[in-house]
């Protein structure tokens, strides 16, 4: 069915409140979900609102909790989620990470105990938005093999990167696996074959068949073993100085729900010391990539997050696209 | 050749004192590039030396300049690099943005006009060593396309992330090309096809090639369209923080040398909290991987540095095997 943007936000808002959530909650919580799929990504925005609506009837996600200070020390500080609302805490984090660098140029927040954060883009929009560069990133259940290992026992935890640009941003957000469960399933159930190897057969073998790789859940790494480094690395780095709970540990939770839960996130913003600057070379690395030859005449070359971009436009224009089986779902809580 | 770390390192020295540079500078610069091929990376080691003595004599190097600070705000500085050695000027930059840690818990530098920095873990490393967390970066001359173009636009602008681990460290440094130029020539060299798609062939074909791949130089970013998208980033983020040259503004410079130059690069340090908590995160996210099951009998898993550390222990034993090609250009300085 296809929606205005207010109308869906008023839903979400709606259903926030029944599910026990005070009018500030729901008001941003509903307006970053809304968000999501106003950029069209449906798939981190109303596809998820049913798991958090899971997860609050289960006690899992303390709805009006809120991420609070543990220790700080100058421009670095260390947040509890307690078990709040993932949206809300990553944006409340982010937030602080900005004021942390307005003062010191630099800050940075680790925060643990807290739940999904739906799109980490929303993060580093946020922040470059405002005029910061945005370093952030997630942890979540282990959902990726090790290179090397059939297990899956890192995370894919999505990284993003986020500039100021001009009167907008460039924004890159992509977890580490090659494909997500999500686009695997979609593919599937559309009988499409993956442009690229995605993960693993029964067999052992590289596949582009995303059924036989969502049944063996071998996903793939980008670059192989560098992902696969990069994802230990970043869950080091993030629970290591949230003190919070590592990949293996969120493994070994269970699954009360459907979703995973208690995760730990990074919010890094940086304050340029000169806006104009960082204008000019942003230019220049557009126009050099926007302007070098094309692998053929079909294809169109991207920057990170343009898609959204002219997606959030066409969306606010002509209203939102919302799958009916979605929609159902949010209806019903 | 086999020779002693501490042979090679008083070679380098005495190159480096013969090129101009002064004692400190020799010292330190020995120490590093000698380091690198200790840890079994003579591609960013010995193998580039000839490369730095080529561009202190066409003056594209300064050897005895070194990085000042620029502007200072807090836990964020620029500094200048003033065309001197890469990897002197990238140790001065970590060791800043370590002080800046020590005392506001994380700290930046974006430093500009720099030279190459040869291996990137180094300065990850450096830090680690020390109790620190690292991520760092560089950008580079255009040397991979972006995604859906065939002309070399983006860098493969190479990342690290460092953190400490009881008296050792684990590193991860990557190039976001899937293969380096020179993984490519040594694999052609030696007769070898690529075990996964380096790149793409004459015929617009992904390719285990790897004289195919150096000879269109459509090398492949990890993840595809993923590497591709955090290049570009990573480009904007430390050229734009450090007002310094751009990928694109790197590759119109010309090549008076065999070797990129005026490049930027980023060092951010972070002082855990908590040392014991970042151990025991770290302990439980090596034993899952290291304890899941192997994809067959023969594969080894890996932790990302545990190759350079065991290398780094049979050289200090066995000495280092520096090839005799390489020795002559290094003696012949």
């Amino acid at each position: 069915m296809l929606v205005s943007f207010n109308e869906l936000k008023k839903t979400l808002y709606e259903k926030l409140l029944k599910l026990g959530a005070n009018e500030g909650i729901a008001e941003k919580a509903s307006q970053i979900i809304a968000e999501n799929d106003l950029d069209g990504v449906s798939s981190h925005g109303t596809a998820r609102f049913k798991r958090i609506a899971d997860m609050v009837k289960c006690g899992t996600l303390i709805i009006n909790n809120t991420a609070t200070p543990v220790s700080s020390k100058g421009a670095m500080e260390v947040w509890d989620g307690k078990l709040g609302l993932g949206v809300i805490n990553a944006s409340i984090c982010m937030d602080r990470a900005m004021a942390l660098a307005e003062k010191n140029g630099i800050g940075c927040v680790a925060l643990r105990n807290t739940n999904h954060w739906l799109r980490g883009a929303s993060y580093g929009i946020q922040a470059a938005k405002k005029g910061y560069v945005a370093l952030c990133w997630t942890n979540t259940t282990p959902n990726m093999p090790a290179w090397g290992t059939k297990e899956q026992c890192l995370g894919n935890n999505p990284l993003i990167f986020a500039a100021p640009y001009k009167d907008s941003y460039i924004v890159m957000d992509g977890a580490l696996a090659q494909y997500s469960y999500g686009a695997l399933g979609k593919a599937a159930s559309e009988g499409r074959t993956l442009p690229y190897p995605g993960g693993y057969d029964s067999e052992g073998k590289l596949s582009c068949n995303p059924a036989e790789i969502s049944k063996t859940r071998r996903v793939l790494p980008i670059g192989f073993w560098k992902g696969s480094g990069i994802s230990l690395l970043l869950d080091i780095i993030v629970s290591g100085l949230s003190n919070g709970l590592c990949v293996p540990e969120i493994g070994k939770l269970g699954s009360k729900t459907t979703d995973e839960r208690m995760l730990c996130q990074m919010f890094i913003a940086i304050k340029p010391e000169n806006a104009r600057a960082m204008d000019i070379k942003t230019e220049a690395i557009i126009e050099a990539v926007k302007h070098a030859e094309a692998v053929d005449s079909e294809t169109k070359i991207r920057i990170p997050g343009e898609g959204s971009l002219s997606k959030r436009e066409k969306n606010l224009r002509d209203g939102i696209t919302v799958d009916d089986g979605i929609w159902q779902t949010i209806v019903s809580v």
